[in-house]
This record gives structure tokens, C-alpha cells and sequence, in this order.
């Protein structure tokens, strides 16, 4: 059923939360000091048992210079450079097996798959290492350094997103000017957050994205992850106030206002897991040209199989 | 956590049931009276947005003529006839798109896809109608016709199955001396009843299947679809024992018993849904050569993407 | 608790959906073919252990010719004919044991009870199959056919219930010039189209009605069967405006704007299987005068046994 | 599914805890001193709205002198005094209204409905006041006064039950020899145990009954009735054994072995509410001619209305 | 997630429903009625296992004169009479053991926690007996006595809250002139009644009070306890206004509105089961002093440990 | 209910995984590397708002020479060095506020609560980082690290908890020679394994262990923590074994083998979370002088405040 806002006043949302005045600056410094360590990505030729496409095995030097693991999944025949798509994951994944990431490099393009720090336990494997510090934290990981944004969590993964891209950039069968972010729910969100952060892409294509107006998000879900957040304000009664002065710095809508590329969102109006005002919030501010595709009968599986032909046609009209 | 019988004892587990005394006769008259409908199977040219596979949206004639979906898909660069997997559908799925059924083609072989007739619709959708009659049925497939095993939903699902197979050797670039049957729960299920019924195939691979022991099933779980049987014995309180004569025809531990091709099968020890017991009273008669990988830690997600390179594997040594 | 429109908004709630242009036409020609097999209503007696009643055992041809079954259930001291009250069942139900239904009779009445193709088997035994087709489905009974209102199972069962009326006054002890029709739940919804399709009955007395205003419940709840729409939706994402325009032939809302008898109905504020608004949906368009009993602590129990007493007392003011 | 003994282990089930040594005193004592007063049933006609039965509502002096309430329904059509059936109510009923007692009276006997003290008020509507002392205890009524045999809320109302016969038999229209006790869950433990305390009954024909070998009953369950006492057990953990030789003195086990009337039990193997072993419990120490219906694949409805057609079958022995 | 009405709202939010016209008379004659029986309260000394506080066994005469059980815990090193705080105890707990009652003690105050009378069976125990009269009743203390409010249970309960401050006050080393109360959601609620029945308390400190706005909270939460009284209705279908009568005489708006002594609140916005607008429909027409801190992010464990810390901090404010 | 085995099995149960052979080299590295670094405890006067007892702010060098907090709450009026008791927490829960530990002080010992790293943001504040590293791990903490035993949470936690012994005999009022551990579940577990690692204690008094007995646990539980290691292995399914292999490093009943002092445990037979099977495999090889305290109807609260009451007889009988 549906729980939040109808379909017009969804159109007309806005999450009115201030943003934090330096917003700009604090990711300015925390790129940069990233950047002092190169992405220095290397690409290890896997059997993953398939014929029709090419597997490497992807380690890249993400935030703090950890190593990101990732794969790189090309089409066995090409000729010359390919578009690119690099994908991020949902919550609580990791990168998996090559089997399970075939659809896009099935339908032409280069394709990298950027595991997830920490995570890729719970649905999906995963093999990378969060070795950032963490305070008091609910299960899950979005209440990982909540004191403190230099130390949340989401710092680390937005600059290995971040990276990400330039990690793909780097393969010679890769074309450095024709990539495009994706990904579903937390997916989704990274590739807001790097159409926020850098100009060289050519579109974001989020799905049913996560990580977009909290507080909005923590008043009328109570479904996981935020209501790891929620969980978490009610341990810490008194300190809730500087949590979301910590998830300000990491909100999907201040990102969507500096994203000049396409975006191109799926939502779904029956998601309780990211409610549909809280996807809204980022798309209506989008400042790039936006397309929104709205499920209005799904839920957290938003448009599904469907997700993925979008994105194709989106790549498409993009690259073809 | 586990709640069935000890791995020693799963190892030596018989299910006892006597099997109805025509058996055979019964599979033989269905089959021969199907077999009067030429299989017919079409096969078109169908854009699902890929480039290194090519895709074939297939019809053919399934039991009582009735026209069963499908599709086949090929790597786009091929020399010659392939072997082939036949692969039937999980409870309540359907044939969906071709882009969610990458991993066989990707890894080289031809991949023919049967739709189920009446269901693709609770999570994955179907393009098959169910013209059958069915008497009062408890929601869901499995009570359907139930009171009489001509009128039971799986008599003409069975068919279509074993008609499947004649539909993808139909095709001019399959190689129909290597043909190979899976598929994951009802889809294992469903390899087994083929692999009962037809002596010209290479393998069964059936993943945690379903449809087997069906005494020991609705005694040990309550979980769906088994638990539709009791629903439907303890509604219609007087007719439990017809409702388990009609079943009889449809034990996977009968067909089992009748498989001369290897069957290899996988079970996990904490799934309610196929419960273990039922998956090895199946393995344990099977007449060819068969082997079980045993996911202990997994419900009825089995070995998931294990189960699928498993497959290729097996596919490697049969085929390769 | 309450989770619909207040009292006083649903008695002004309208239901905006505009009806196919055709939806007379299309029940005119569905009823036309029905016709032209005669309703041969057979009555067996039948010893139900039962000594102050007595029960005749009914078969009557319904939809497409198909057998449907139902109970006559008889004071066994009277004297004439005597009025009827013909009832539907809830969805799930069949018409079980003449002991269950010994209400009405026991009043004084003749009570007729129709059994519901295909169900019968989650909650009460049913004796009817279902022999139409079915394309792909959610588990249930809603979204069988959905894709074309001619395929729609409930094209078949109003058919039915329409046929009942004519089966109940075949018999010599009924006086057909009396005959009034409710139901619970779905048998609400089948009383509401008989009193739309036919002008020769005294009254419609719906308790709780299902199948009403279904982009409006669809919308609301997340409990079935309305929720198996959404299921269907979910999963067929690009043809939910298909279904939705089967659905319109089939909306209470639309029989109740031609019901010219007496409605009688009764509303729970707290049922979130038929949401209050879907019920005022109907009621506020009746055309007939009409009443409608709130309950505002019960939720899909509705007014339990109070609802049969009322039904009692609106007989004796029609009928006596 | 089943989580009890098999079928049977449980045909050879014995409970074996010690009854408290002055059973038969405790209970001698208790009668004596109710049987100060008498009963002094009070009929008075009731409208029911129904007109092949005649309705009386019932009060009389049970425990205490409180008044307790019922309902005696008799076949409007009638010649002498007939055989009766006292029935008592499952835990948290009351007796309602009398159309939802037809079956018996239509069934050609006298009926007399227990309302239950305290209760009547979780899915139908009660009467009667439960005046008692009680002590601390968990919602609910199984640990009302728990810590004391004088206390304990069940002797008050097995004393109400004991009653309910002498009531029953003081109308003129009831034959005082031909009575039988039924009732459903709770219903049926007080008929074991009225069977256990009178000699001058024909037979008890409980269906699923409660309030047996509650020691085995609180391991083998965590559903309510049995799971209240393992919560207050919790609660009150220094207590425990207290309230278990309080339970002693009202174990359907030991009015089983007392009973030497016929003894007519149902029993469903899925039971989780009053788990079979406890059933059988009672059952196989019957001192009385005595019969148990398994019902296979039944929870706590065990054989509905195929238990009241059941019911009927046994009175026909007893009394045509 | 929140539920209710926005923090805004909450603020203005105002209970409309009538008072009874006797309200105050009803309560001036329990009062004096109760008034006739001293309240003759006994303090035994108790060896609690702990050195720092000093602890006593009460006994005193409540409601009818029932005894009724509370601990007295006192700093062990103090001189001259102590201000005190008297505690109320939640829905279904008792007065425990006094090392679950340190806080206050420790803080320096004489601490009276009062035992509920009845209850103390599902999360603490309790050792006080509810001998008053009780009809019909849903599982739980909410609906006993509903139908007269000289019956229902909370008269009785009202009482002994009333009546605990005279015994808290006839202990010596308590200074009967600086007294207040408080208690977590039932036990706020009796704070509640407490301030609004005597004029000689310092202040009442409710932590998200029960028992308030009574017809709001059945309309807009679904969780017990309110949802006893729903279900009493759902039951008794036709005596909801009957019930609803009673329960006017107890709802703490009308005591809130009557109490002039501090009022010193907590809610918290998440909170189901006391849902904030019931909470702010009290506090909002307090006659006294009063204040509210709000929890946004918690449900019914409101301030938890803070709350405790809250209310020594009114303390210190009130008596240092 | 229960689940598990008899009590009479329980008393026999022996665990028989073997362990690692280096069990006892792994940890004599471990604890001498980290006791290169001071302990340096630091204990600030801490302002509780008490006055009975005397609060202070403690911080420690625990793991890595991580800071890791604490309380150590003193009676106010006291003479000479006190005995000490060392407790640490439960899965989830931080050290809180003072208030909420006032039962050991109270009794008249030296209370030392020891935080927990990473945790404390569940159900209960803390105020200590976990700044290890961390591998892909399941929302919680006991699969954090989990495919190397150096990596593992538990070893960084374990370490903690050795130390913080050495800080509660650093202050000048607690008597070093007297001191125990204790604590619930997760806080048991650790006071096993600190009995296990450490020959200066008293006596180790755990109730409702966990981390003991993995194999059996994971096989017979699916409540949480324990079923995050199913989680894990459930995903990465080719890895289960590794983890396994460090958990055995970590297994209470290695840890229960090699404690010489006084072991008093608690077990709850009804416990999913902690279940009786694995707490009695540690209490069957304790090689020191121990008990065992049943709780028969408690599930993971186990004794509750009695176990409080326990703990503080035994500290009686040790130090008294």
C-alpha cells in the first residue's frame, strides 16, 4: 500500500533542511587529501567460467588508500574502447561472483562493479575491508562514526565511489569519456553522491535510492537501514542532534543540486525502505536534466528486471 | 538452524511410501496420449537489448496441445551445434526476461528456458496460461485437481517438462545428443520427473528440488508450498487420503528411482521449504550415478550462485 | 484502529474512476450468452443429521453451462412457499456442511447457498471446480484472467451468483416473487452485482463487501486479496493499466449505481481487508434506498453474528 | 506440521507426575460445600428471532452462589422430554447469542450453553461475572489465583460446569437421564472433568481438550493458554513449583482416570494450542469405554464442523 | 517512525470529548466511602541483600480495605525526616524486589514504590491480590469492571494510588510536606489521577502516561493495552458507548485538568503504545506548573534511564 | 518452551569439537603483546546525581592500547579497601549511566563496569570505539573479522576484558585479592573466557553465557547473535569452515577447561539466544569448584534480578 505523499505532491516536494555551510569545503578537503594516494588500479585476468564475456579481478586504492576490490567485465569481442558503466551496490552486499553482474556487459558496454567496504556479508558475498575507526554503532553500517562526519562511514565509501570511477577510466578497453554511474538503493545513492562530486560523467542512473533526507526518511519509515539510525537516537537520547549534524554532510539532496549530468531515478510508491518523498527530494533538485520512472505497485524491489533494460536504453541514448 | 534428520542420517534415509501400482502405466498413457500433439516448437528472433547472446522467444505444444512459452538463447558467436540446459522455474516464477537468464549462454551453452503454465506472477513474470480444469484448490498450484491425479496441476506441468526437452532439440544450432535438464526447487523438481521419463539426456542437476516425499514434507514443515497440502487436508478433513493417493503420482522419489542419467543434486540443511529429508529421499534411489553438495548454513536459497557455476561445472565435465 | 477517511468524509467519499464505456454492453452480452443454457436447478435430498431443517443437495448449471453446486436449506415444518434469502460466500469458502448454515432456515426462511467455483479449500469445503482459464496468477483467486475482462474469474462467478437467484426459485417451496441476496466479504460483492444485474430481487444486505473501488483499496491496504492485485502489479510492472482496465467491469461501485432494490449494508472502521471507503464507495452511489450499519471497533469480523441478526430483522420488515 | 510424538508413541503416552494425595478430598470438599446451595435454575423465554427453535435464558447458582448464565435451546416442535447436551465454552467465549447455537436443537436435542465466568469477551460475548478473589496473574485466566488450590480460578468455574447438569436437568422438557457433555478446548476439559466428578452422565465427547498434563503441556508449547503459565512461571521464578501442585488438583489426567461414562475425544496432530500428547494423556486412562478421531494435518480447529457432525453421531448412538 | 500528530499539532492538540457532569461527585463519594477505612499502613523491617539503603516491607489498607504491598527504601546513613518520592509501577508489573528500585533511594530521597494491585505477573512480580468483582474481561486489567465505573477496575486502583501517599507519609523519617509522585506510563498515569484528586503533593512527574484521551487512542493505535478496550468492543459490539461511559470517569485529561500542583511530562514521539497526542491531551490542560521533554526518536521506552535522571533533577529543584 | 535437550542430558552434554592445538600459544602471544602496554587506568569523580554511592569516570588501555571506559562506583560511607566485582555487558549495550548499576554498590562492593568496544548504541549507551580492523562482516559484531583469528573481534574484546581486572586493582579502595567477574550473556561469556585466561580471580559468576560451543549453537538456534554466524556462512558459502576455525579460539568451553577458580553459572531452559546446551558445555568442563542455577520456564532474561541476588550470596560467601 501506499504510506507516503500522493503522486502530485511528490512532484512538488522539497526537503527543506539547511545545508551545513561547509559542505562544499569539507569535501573539497577530504578529496583532495584522498587524492594524494593514487587509484594505482590493477586488473587480474579471472575465470569466472564464461565464454562470452572477459572477467577481471579489480584492487584499487580507495579512501585512506585501502584496497577496494572490484570486477571489470568486458564483452569476449570488441574492437576498441567501450562505454562504461560502474555500478555500486545496495546494502549489505559486496561484489559477489562475476555470473551474477553479466547484463551489461551482455548488452555491449565495459562494466565495473565496485565492492563495498565492510559489508558483502549479509546477500551477497563481498571481499573488502573497512579498516576505518568506528565509535558505538548499531548492527548495520550506517551508524559507523554518526559522532563525527569525518569519521562516518559513508566518508570512506563516497570517496571509494568517488574513485571508482577513475579506477575504471584507467583500463586501456575502457572510454575514459563515456562513463555512467548506477545502482540500486545504496547503489543508487553513490552514484548520486559522484554525479555531486565530479563533472566527467555522463549521467547518474540511480534506482529507488538510499541515503536522502534523513529526517524525512526518519519520520515515516521504520524499516531498516534508517531505522538504524532511529534505533540508534533512541540509545543515545541526547546526542541525536549531532548524529544528523553528521548525516548532513551526507545527504543525497545536497549532492543531487550540484549534479549537472543526466539523472536518470527510478522510484517506486510503495517502497518503505526509501520512502518515495525521500527519492523526490534528490530528483527535484537534480540541477542536470532528470527523468524519474515511477513504479507506483512496487515496493524496495522498485522497477526490478525493468530497472535494468532503463538502464540499458539509458546507455544507449547516451553512447550509441 | 537445522530441524530435520542428523547428516548421518539424511546420508541413510529411506522414504517408505509404497508407490501406486500403475505407476508406469499412468506416465506411459499420459505421455503417448501428449505425444499425438506434434511438440511444434517456434522459435522467433526476439531484441532483448544483448549483443553477445541472441534470443529466441519460443512456443510450443505442451500437454493437451496447449502453447507454452519459452525462451532459447545462444552466445551470439557460435560455430556449430551447442549442448544444451533445459531449465524449469521455481513456485510462483516465470519465464521473465531473457536478460535475467544470462549465466548458460555466457558460459557457452544453449539455454532453453520453459515457461510455467499459470503462474509468473508473485515474482518473476510468466507469459503461459493453465487452460486445465481445476476443482477447489487451496491458493497457490500444488492442491490443483488434486482429488484425482488425471485433473492434478502437475500431470500437464510434467508434460510440458518432458516435451521441453523435444522443443529445444528442435532447434537447427542445439545438439540434441547433449542435452542436460535443471533447475532450482520446483524447477529441480521438475528435472527429476524429466529424467524419470526420458532416457535420451545427459544429466539432471537439481537445486534443493521440490515435489519428493510428500508424507514426510507436510509432517516435518510449515512452510509453503508443502503447507498448502495440509491447508487444503485440513479444510477438506475427509479427503486427506484421497489428496495423498493423487500425489503418489508425482513423487520425486519415484521418478528418481526410474533416472538412469546422472543426477546431481544439491540440498541445504536449514531449508523449510525443500526440507533435506525430502531431497535426499530423491538422491538416495537415484539409479544412475549422483552426487549431493550439501549447504549446511543455507535455507532455501541452497548454494545460490554455487549452484549456478556447480551447474557449468558439471556442464564442463558432461560436455566439454 | 482507524487508518481510513473519518466517519464523516466517508459519507461523502466518491469514488472518481470513470466506468468502461461499454460496461453495460458488456454484461448484456455476457448474460445473453449465459442464458442460452437453461439453469436446471436439480434438488437431491440430503440427510445432513439434522431434524428441525431439511436439506436439499443443489446442482445448477452457472457460467458456461459448468455444474455449481450449493445447499436448499428448509424449515422442515411450514406451510407455502416461502421467502428466500439467497447467500455468497467469502472469499476462500465453499458452501461446507448444511449444520453450518442453519441461521436463516431457523428464522423461517428459505436459504439458499451457492458454493464458489474453485475455492472452497482455505477455510470451509467447497464442492465446485473452477473449469475456465487462467493465465498467469498470484496465488488466489483475484487476478485469474485479469489480463481481459472475458477471461476474468469473476466474470464467471457473477455469472454464477446472477444464476443462483433463478436456481433458488425453481424450487416449488420458494416464493420467487420474495427473494432477497447477501453474502460477507466477497459474498457481499456478489450480492451487490446481483442486485446491479437483476430488478427482480427485494434487496442486496452486504456485509462488509469486497471487490469495490479498486484503485482506492489497492492503494490503502496491504492485505488480501487486495494485495494479490498488487502482487500481480508488482510483478507485471508494465501491465498494471491492462488490469486495472479489466478490473473496472467487475467494481461494486459500478453495480450499485444501478441497484434499484433496498441496500442494506454494514461497514467496519477498523477492516483493512475491505477498507471502509471501498464499502462507502458502493453504499453512496446505491441507487435503491439504503442503509449502512457502521461498526467502529471491529475490523474484517465485521458485525459477526450481530450482522446475521440484523439480516434477520431486515427480512421480517421485507417479508412479513 | 507435527512437533509432538508419533502417532504411535503417542497411543502408548502416559503422563506420569503424581496426582496431590488428597485429590478426592480436595474435590469432595469443594462439591459439599457448593452443594449448600442450590442450584435453583431460572428459564425464562427468550426472543431470539428465530422460529424452529425456542430459546430460554439460563441463570443459575454455581460456585459460590454466583449467578452463572446460558442459554437452553429446544426444537420448537417437540413431544416429551428429550436427551440433552450440556456444552461448554473454548477459553476467552462466552455464550453469545443463540444463533450461534443451532446445531444441537436442529439436531433434535435439548442444549444447554455454559456461559464461562470472567470470560466471554475475546471473540464472543459473555455474561457472567467471575466475582472470585484473584491474585497477582498474567493477562488471561489460567493463573488467576494460582498459588493456592482454594484460589485458583478453574475450581470456582469446574464447580460451575459440575452445576451445569443438575441446571440442564432441572427443566421439564430435559430427560435428567440422558445427558451428555461436549465442549471444544477449554469446553472440553470441563467435560473430562464434570465426567471425573459425576457418575450420572451418559457420556463426555471432548473435542481438542485443554487443561491436561500441563507439566508436559508447558515444555512441548510456547502458544497461549499453556504458554501464560510459562510466563508467570518466568515472572515469578521462586514459585513455580507452588503453582504446578496447584495445577495437580484440576489435571484433565486425573478426571480422566476417574471417568466411567463414555468418553468420545478428538485430537489434531498439529495442535500446537493443546498439544496431541496431552490429549492423549487424558485419553488413555479413560476408566470408561472411550474413542478418540485423529485429525492429521488439523491445528487447534481440530475437526470443526466435522467434530459437531461427530458429536451428533455419538448422541444418536446413545439416545435413538 | 512517527505516527501520530506533527510536534506542532502536538502542542495545540486538544481532547474534546465531554466530561461526565458528575465526575467530580463520583470521585468526592469513592473517596469518602474508601475514606472510612484507615489506611493504617505497616512498615516491616526487610533484608534486601544491600548495605547503602535501608528497606521496609509496607502494608496498608487500599481500595475496600484490601492490603496492599509496597517497599519503603531509604538512604542508610540519613538525619531528619526525607522529602519522598511514591512510585507507580506500569501495566502488568509489581513492586519486584527493592534492588530493582535503587535510584531514587540512592539519590537521597525516601522512596515509596506501591505494588498494583492484581497484576505483577507478566514482567515483575507482584504480591497484591485484586479481590474486587470483575465481569467479562479481554485478557489484561483494562476491561474488568468496564461496564459500571463502580465496578471497573482502575476505581479500585485510583484508590490505592490515592491512599499510598498517606502511607508514604506515615513513615517517620518521611517529611509528609514534600512529596511527589511519579511512575512510567501506567504508573504516569496513576501520578496522573494522584494530582488531580489531592491538593497536599509537591508535584506529579508522569513518564508517557496511560490512560488518556481514551477514544483518541482506540481510533489511532492498534497496541495494547488500548487495544483491550477495541477488543472488548470488537466483542461486545453493542455496548462500545456503555464502556466508553465508564471510562470517561478515568481519563487523565479530566485529572490533569483539576491538578494544580507541578506537572512535569515525558513523551515520546514514536511511542505506539501511549501515542503522543494522549499524552499531550494531559499535559496540555494541566492547572499547574508544567513541562514536557520530548523524546523524538524513541517509542515507549520513552527517556529510559533519563527519565529517571529527569525526575531526580525535578527533585533537586523541588525539595533541595 | 523447551527446545533443547532433558535436564538430565543437559548434565552430561560434552562438546567434543577439538581445539586448535595452538589454543594456548595464540592467546599467551596475544595477551603478551598487549601487556607491552600499560594498563594506565584513569578514574575521574563523576557527578550521578547520587549520593549513597560514589561515582567515577574510568578509562583504560585496553586492546592496542585502545581507550576503553568504564564506571567503578564505590559506597559512599565505606572503610578500607573493598572487594570488587567486574562486570561486562550484554550483546549491544554500552556502560550507560551510573544509575543504572547501582546493585553491587549498593550491596557494598566495588562495582567495576567495564564498556564495550564498539557496542553500546542497541539498547543501552557506550562510549568506547572499536577502531580494529574489520572485514566483511553481518550488521553485529560477532562476525567481524571473522576469517582470522587475529583479525577477530572478540580477541581485541577479550583482551579488553583481561585488563580491565588490572584497572578495577588499580584503584587504591578496591582490595586486589578479592576480586570476581560476572555478567549476562555476551558479559558472561567474557567473564568465562577472563576465568579461563586469568589465575588471581575469586570466582567467575556468568549468567546465560554466550560465545560457547559454536557448532551446537549455530545448529540449533536461529535467534541472533548466534545466527549472524549463519548469516555469514549462509553467504559466503565456501568459507565456513575458516570461520569456524576462528572461532574455536574463542570457544567458552576452551576457556571453562583451563579456570581454576569458582564458576557459578545461570542457564535458562527455554533461552534460544544463549541455549542450554552450550552453557551447560562450558559448565561440564570447568575444572574449578562449580554450580549451576536452572531457571525452567525463563528464556534468555534468566534469572533476572535474581541472578542479580545470586551473584550478590556469592559474593557473600566468597568475601564475607
Amino acid at each position: 500500500m501506499e504510506f507516503d505523499l500522493t503522486l502530485d505532491d511528490l512532484a512538488a516536494y522539497r526537503y527543506d533542511e539547511p545545508e551545513p555551510a561547509d559542505f562544499d569545503e569539507f569535501w573539497r578537503r577530504t578529496l583532495d587529501e584522498a587524492g594524494r594516494i593514487p587509484v594505482a588500479a590493477e586488473f587480474v585476468a579471472h575465470d569466472a567460467l564464461l565464454r562470452t564475456v572477459e572477467t577481471h579481478d579489480v584492487t584499487f586504492a580507495g579512501y585512506g588508500g585501502d584496497p577496494i576490490k572490484g570486477w571489470l567485465i568486458l564483452p569476449a569481442h570488441r574492437s576498441g574502447p567501450l562505454p562504461a558503466i560502474v555500478e555500486y551496490i545496495g546494502y549489505g552486499g559486496g561484489r559477489g561472483e562475476p555470473i551474477e553482474w553479466l547484463a551489461y556487459a551482455s548488452a555491449g558496454y565495459a562494466h565495473f562493479v565496485m565492492d563495498t567496504r565492510g559489508q558483502g556479508s549479509t546477500w551477497r558475498t563481498g571481499d573488502t575491508a573497512d579498516p576505518g575507526a568506528s565509535g558505538p554503532a548499531v548492527p548495520g553500517y550506517v551508524t559507523r562514526g554518526i559522532l563525527d562526519p569525518h569519521d562516518y562511514y559513508y566518508r570512506r565509501l563516497y570517496v571509494d565511489a568517488y574513485r571508482a570511477v577513475e579506477a575504471a577510466a584507467a583500463h586501456p578497453d575502457v572510454d575514459a569519456t563515456r562513463i555512467a554511474v548506477t545502482g540500486r538503493s545504496q547503489g543508487g545513492a553513490l552514484s548520486v553522491a559522484v554525479a555531486g562530486l565530479r563533472a566527467d560523467i555522463a549521467a547518474a542512473i540511480p534506482h529507488v535510492p538510499f541515503l536522502s533526507a534523513f529526517k524525512q526518511a526518519t519520520r515515516i519509515t521504520d524499516a531498516n537501514p534508517y531505522a538504524e539510525i532511529v534505533r540508534w537516537c533512541a540509545t543515545h537520547r541526547t546526542k541525536a542532534a549531532q548524529a544528523f549534524a553528521t548525516l548532513a554532510y551526507f545527504d543525497g539532496t545536497s549532492f543531487a543540486r550540484r549534479a549537472t549530468c543526466r539523472g536518470s531515478f527510478s522510484v517506486a510508491l510503495m517502497d518503505p525502505i526509501c520512502p518515495p518523498s525521500t527519492v523526490y527530494a534528490a530528483h527535484n533538485v537534480w540541477s542536470g536534466p532528470h527523468d524519474i520512472t515511477v513504479w507506483p505497485y512496487n515496493d524496495h524491489d522498485g522497477g526490478g528486471v525493468e530497472d535494468e533494460l532503463r538502464t540499458i536504453r539509458v546507455l544507449r541514448e547516451l553512447f550509441d
